[in-house]
């Protein structure tokens, strides 16, 4: 099937973040295809990847980076897709540089952006999946099911707190 | 029109930032509601309107709040639909607060989390507006026409620098 | 014993945190409950949990949660009985969006809270005793034998600094 | 009548702050005094005010500090009333160093804190009579008027949004 | 005179801080261009500007931006020019989003940061030219000179404290 | 009289800051001198400066600076006096930067830092003071009546909370 | 001999941090003694040793503390002695809570902050006897002779950069 | 071959991340030399060394430092050489204490600082050359020869995702 989410990141070192991301769009058998896209060593390719995407058929970009994350904005400043920003955990200020260079994007051009790390990854997916899901009545179904099964092992852990 | 987008926000104070988001929709010509929900004063009103939105035909749901903000984290709980998260500035922390309240959001549930502030409220109108537009392409073409007239003040305001 | 106290959490992964409480609750003989109780995942539980908390004879409700920590201030606008708020320690950002997520509350819904982590687990625990112990005067001593002790062994714990 | 509520602060620059605590508690008829009692300048007057405090009928300590605060982690040491505390937001650093200076006690010695500034100090004076509306049905009746009422105006003031 | 310094901004209102650079390279007669290069809503034209700026003489490029600062960093990505990135003051976060997201870079992609706001633009200006002048004899004077002239002025100062 | 106490600043415009330092000392009638000393303007005159001050007996120095405020540090780096530094508010981190370029020294050189701004520098010459009286029984006396008196105004303090 | 340092400290875990500057007043030959005082579990020792501090000879007094680090600042409260605090390194937020409950003291009652952690009680150490040698030629030898020998160990240290 | 780059740093136990600047510097055939060179225990050595610097042939100086980093702003102070700086990853405050310290200058004396840790290094030796490159065309070759194999290496890595 033709991916309709482009999952990509800064670096492969971020795959072991983004991966949570994938999970779940495989969970939810939503179709993506996933790539290493550097803001910094391959910006044309960015530009490119970026520009040729709504083409391509992709409904969604997920962009995974870490430190002075910029692939997240600089993709969304080159495409009218709704792009989806990962702040990855960096080594010595925890995230925190991530998530304001992908948060505070300037009025103009939006990313829409979710937790530090392996949570947000996977609420990325979830993200993605919610904004398909609005024009596609299974997966929305699929999505409610994932939600109630998640609300039931929630109400059933009280019984582990020993 | 029926609305497509619900605007809510904590407090009529949000009103200053969240106006912004409303400014972007007109423009765009993207029906929506506006709405004081507030999580603190008003829960049970806040889980009726997230509970009912996606019925009424809501597609996406913006909600803006300051300080401990947990507007949008619930009603992301409470529906399937995109919830877009506007941090509100706050007074003593300047919306750090309200930041980390809506982004942090644990895996399973997403926000879509934008800039603080008055930016991020025209982001978070962009944001819902291109998720509907990966489906209406009257308003791709506006959206488009948005951001080429953005390219061309921004190309000419170097004439500006005295 | 009828529980006085109740003792809820986000997730069970809280309960390495949060048993620190319970501990403390069993040590002064204080009746309490322990629950998994979610915000995000269980909403609706929380709400029904919150609204029958005063009926079924609770006095304090203690909560934790980490990250966009909602629990503490949700249940907090669902009852008012007063609700002891407990940030545990987060992944990436150690509690510091925990903290703010708690209790940067809004005028008109107050939650009362303790510290980062183990230590404001075990705290919450105390307050919560305190509270009860204002009417209770065999708690009261309790409370006092409790802190007498720990002054003496802080008394004489110098001598252990070799 | 005996006031049941103390509300202290450590200097008379923050009653600004703490008059909103005040203002509640006239609202809800709950009997307090006030007071400026310094940590720093006044070290044994506070001791003393903290030994008496239960001696002399009161039942909650609300006590507000800017900068390095003291003053509610100390009342907490030498008295087993519940102690509430109001980071009042300092100059330089808005509040920061009041709050983490009041909520990071360490196990043992548990302080009630509240958000930082004005709204923490109306919800210090809600929350102490919420400990009071425990054994105090009438008292309860007049908070949940209040809550009531709240919920009313915010409910009504989306009118307001133009 | 051929430009030797481009120095950019990523909208009209950095101007105001970005002058203080262009005010210091008139005062010490290094030819420089000034322009708008957005890196979000301009992304193609500051490839281009990038690409183009070893090829038209520039030796060094200042580039100064707020918030989620992109332009220094993927200026950075698109020329081996020395780029020195300036971190404008943002509204809400005080430039601390701003200086994040133009010095955490990843190892392969440099960018010279200097500090927020004005004075950090007045670095700009002075580190441009000592690139410079370590080839330029007669420029190397006119720093020194200035440099005199700043410590003069230092010392005499003390005459002021009144 | 021979200065005792060498207030230095890094430039004029902290002398708002440090001219409360001046004040206590006239009060407690300590002999001092006041200059700008510019760590980074004039290094050389610093170093003579803190090498020069001990022979011409001073015995406590407070330096205060503001950003990268490194001073305080270099002239303890430079003396073996005791070194006070006083964190002047800076414009857009509102002194962090100040507070932590001046206490976080390595092991082998310390800087007794005070707080943030005016506060700071009214306990930096308190501490000064202090140090001197170990063996200056009249400036105790004056220190103590300052405390006593600082003490009785507190006290009397409470009526004015109206 | 007669101890003319107090070392004292919240906890006896604080040991680990506050040997450090026992460490460097051994190697001094500054007579102290070590304790530990509590300013929350044992607050009437901690202002009795304040009283009684100067009377019985003491000249400074350190303190160490982590958390919402009270003691530094109580001491200094009750004693004119120059007090000195120490940072612990907290769990959660790394000592920043330890840091700005100790720095950020009020006019009027100064606390000689250093460092955070190991490196600051080291400084504690030195700062006291740099204040004691002042008045102490033997000392002033002493210090000189371990910062030359520091100076040398420096000078010597980069063959080891391999 | 004469060193054209001096590499400083505050301690040898700086070297673990100072050695990543000289590694690059290596890898591009710049000549360099590497030596401790400590603000605070040798500050007469510094400002010797920064005096020096430019009449023996350096043309750039990249100086490491943590905590308190007052290495790369003194050596500005003292050289009108460009000056880069490395803040290394501190301890307690994961070197958000050195990037302030280091970037945070005031107008008239510019640092170049590039990100904390290793990633900074690296980009540390890049910036250098980057500086030389611009009158070396054989050494900008070399960079262009780097970069573009840092490109390749980055699309190729897609293929690493599993």
């Amino acid at each position: 099937m033709e991916p309709k989410i482009g999952v990509i990141m800064g670096s492969k070192s971020d795959w072991e973040t983004m991966k949570h991301a994938c999970d779940i769009l495989d969970e939810l058998e939503v179709p993506y295809e996933k790539k290493v896209v550097s803001a910094h060593r391959t910006p044309d390719f960015m530009f490119e990847y970026a520009e040729q995407a709504q083409g391509r058929g992709l409904e969604v970009i997920i962009a995974g980076a870490g430190g002075a994350a910029h692939l997240p904005g600089m993709v969304a400043a080159k495409t009218l897709l709704p792009v989806i920003g990962v702040p990855v955990q960096s080594k010595a200020l925890n995230g925190m540089d991530s998530l304001l260079s992908i948060v505070q994007m300037p009025g103009g051009v939006p990313v829409a952006t979710v937790s530090i790390g392996k949570a947000g990854a996977t609420n990325a997916g979830l993200l993605a999946a919610q904004f398909l899901a609005v024009h596609d009545q299974s997966l929305m179904k699929r999505l409610e099911e994932r939600r109630d099964n998640m609300r039931k092992i929630a109400l059933e852990s009280s019984g582990d707190l020993l």
